[in-house]
């Protein structure tokens, strides 16, 4: 089975996680033929983390991993830190597929969410 | 002169600084009929910080400023510290009128980009 896990920055403000949490819940909804799981984790400021995000796909039965990093810019966390942890984690499961996926700002389609949201500011 | 001032966190690595300072030059060039000037600004880390960005466009001859914060979630930086941020501003310059628009994450198009990027990762 094939889990996707959207992996945000971390808010010290519960709200902004949860809003995280309620993508992750959309997105299984949306992708569910592709993905049988999907779940969310931070990089850091809250639960889960990462590799605890990793391990609860496993746990329900996870094959293959898609790391999905929900952040615009390709920053440090995005270059560094998150393929530090994910790599970190495929040694330790080395029958599981973990792969990382470009982080949402290299979507071709987020000029046109910025035109939209700057034409109707 | 209407001005779009886009705000991103700012980041330690140049490159990621680059990317929204290529962004604000594409948006103007697609939102020129209603923006007469769109620049980048940074919370922090980066230069030029917000309110130097709003100092830029009041010199270039902006009347009001609408500020599109480059964020995904509605964490501690969108509620508390970029407003914080405007309103001084706002202080210091009655005559032009500064608003804030919603973070970008807040988008109804996120959603479709979050599962165009899941489907193709």
């Amino acid at each position: 089975m094939k889990a996707l896990l959207l992996v945000a920055h971390g808010s010290r403000r519960k709200q902004s996680n949860d809003e995280v949490d309620t993508l992750a819940k959309k997105l299984k909804n949306n992708c569910g033929e592709q993905y049988g799981i999907v779940n969310s984790a931070f990089l850091e400021l809250a639960e889960v983390l990462i590799p605890d995000g990793i391990e609860q796909c496993i746990t329900e039965g996870a094959s293959s991993i898609v790391i999905l990093p929900y952040f615009l810019n390709s920053g440090r966390h995005v270059v560094e830190d998150i393929p530090s942890i994910i790599n970190s984690c495929a040694v330790q499961h080395p029958n599981i597929n973990i792969s990382l996926a470009p982080h949402l700002g290299a979507s071709d389609l987020m000029m046109d969410l910025l035109i939209s949201s700057a034409v109707n500011a």
